[in-house]
């Protein structure tokens, strides 16, 4: 019988504001082989995305917050090391609901094998994965654009929006992205293909996406809040639909902005416009997975999407990853690389 | 050929606030006998509500703004006087989507015929009219409460939030009413069936209102904003619906309230338990009018909905009733009654 390591990041304190080193630790835990029906993986990359942030909290986010000391949770793609389950064998590839760590023992059941040869398997992490789904079920079952409406999307560069306006762009909508900075706006207008793209940093921001969105906006794909929303509200067109599904300009703020309080506002336009404002967590469509994986797949094939990771190396970089995913100082999916 | 003197109501002034009557003014009309198709009416009942609070400012709310020096939109009971439509004699009872006066000539086409034996006919305004048709529609479409469920809906004894909850109770869903004082919680609690009813005076009523809903709230029907839905909003359940249809609260406001800024939160609670919120006006739902008035008139006939109506008389009652009813001064659907 042989022993493995596993080192965890553990959620040593709960952030004030912005995450900081001292707001974690790392442990370490010896993992005994695998029991029946059990598997001992590797971690091979692991995902960073922005909804951890909230479950950094004591309050509950989408679910209970995580508990002091307790590690934090990502997907992850896997190598099994050692298998006692039949299902799987040394050397297979899995993606995996797990934790910021670098190896653990899981049952077979909750592990979903990757064919290497179809995908990179990190794609099952990104484009193939959770946030490719929550672009594609976001869109299909909120969203619902149709040829010739408009779609807006913020983060446009990133791991989810790039992909909402292409699968809008494939179903004949004009797509228009918001994104950080010139070189990111390049990538998105370029090489995905969106419409036009505007730099959240320009001054003249709300300006700008008015003059892209001529004809109004239809689906605004809210990733993420603040000034981006308030400079789409007024182009919404009525029954404009919002699936709601980050909103990561906040997520650090300790407390509400100063005044005057817009929620009024909001509210009248809601009414006013007969709009939809729906917010979804992705586990709700986990049924149309396998449509979903089936469908980029071919996409993915035909060239017809395209994708972008920001990759560190190590779990010492999570930390500082993370920091710089949640303040757009990625560039495409944040994933962090353990081994090969 | 003879002449009928039209009265009519004209916006004189954007109300700043609170409307006053110096906003306002009367105007007389000579109008003739009816050209071919036209029929000319004698306006019996007007009906006053509160979506015309936004009618009268200069933006658009659901519709342009009024024009200054032109009439006010109402829907209107009224009888035939003359006809050059085939399809109408005099003493026929029609209603009519009119304005703010006494007389008025009409094309037959826009009219449609009321039968006075089955049911009296000023509940075309109400009950059997635009009001119940907000309640049943925004409740199919939107709240859709499933038996069970909770459903809370404010100003609970007027014409709308009345009808929402005896419809919601008849599904067999758990209703709260908020509503402005003890009388009207005592009559729609005891005469209308509902489970409980809040004071909104009271200063308790956010503690009063988490008591009555102990199983938290999955349909809040939107009629009012302020503090009532800021009460609601901590309360809704996952995937909790919120048919907005007013904001009656805010409609005399001339800014937004002082910070903070409450809308980052609001959003986040859409995100986080995955709330609908979706603005409506009737009028997307007028296919549904003919069987919503079958249904309704069963339910009437049946005595399992109750209504109540606050009638006043004459013209010169149009704008201390209209400011009334925005000030929850009212108590059932509030009316002017012109003629019998």
């Amino acid at each position: 019988m042989s022993q493995t390591i596993a080192r965890s990041i553990l959620l040593n304190a709960r952030p004030e504001g912005w995450p900081k080193e001292g707001d974690f630790r790392m442990a370490a835990q010896t993992l005994p082989d695998p029991g029946p029906g059990e598997v001992l993986l590797q971690s091979l990359w692991l995902s960073l995305d922005p909804y951890m942030r909230g479950r950094m909290n004591a309050g509950a986010s989408y679910a209970p917050g995580v508990e002091l000391g307790a590690p934090l949770p990502c997907e992850a793609v896997a190598r099994v090391l050692k298998s006692a389950d039949p299902g799987f064998a040394p050397g297979d590839i899995v993606v995996v609901h797990d934790f910021w760590r670098d190896h653990m023992l899981r049952r077979g059941r909750d592990l979903r094998k990757l064919d290497p040869v179809l995908a990179p398997v990190q794609t099952a992490l990104g484009v193939m994965g959770m946030p490719g789904l929550t672009a594609y079920a976001g869109l299909r079952h909120i969203g619902k654009p149709r040829a010739g409406e408009t779609v807006v999307v913020a983060a446009a560069s990133g791991a989810v929006g790039a992909l909402v306006g292409q699968i809008a762009k494939l179903g004949g909508a004009r797509v228009v992205g918001v994104a950080g900075g010139a070189e990111k706006c390049g990538y998105v207008a370029r090489d995905l293909g969106f419409d036009a793209c505007i730099d959240r940093h320009d001054p003249q921001m709300a300006g700008q996406l008015a003059a892209a969105c001529p004809n109004g906006i239809d689906v605004y794909f809210e990733l993420v809040g603040g000034a981006v929303w308030s400079a789409v509200l007024p182009l919404l067109n009525p029954f404009a639909r919002v699936p709601v599904c980050g909103t990561i300009a906040g997520y650090n703020d300790m407390g509400p902005p100063l005044g005057p309080d817009q929620s009024p506002a909001l509210m009248r336009s809601v009414l006013t416009k007969s709009l939809t404002l729906r917010g979804f967590i992705v586990s709700e469509f986990a049924v149309d997975a396998p449509e979903f994986r089936d469908q980029m797949g071919q996409w993915l094939a035909a060239g017809q999407v395209r994708y972008r990771e920001d990759v560190r190396a190590g779990l010492d970089q999570m930390i500082p990853a993370f920091v710089a995913m949640l303040a757009g100082r990625n560039f495409g999916k944040t994933l962090i690389h353990l081994a090969d």
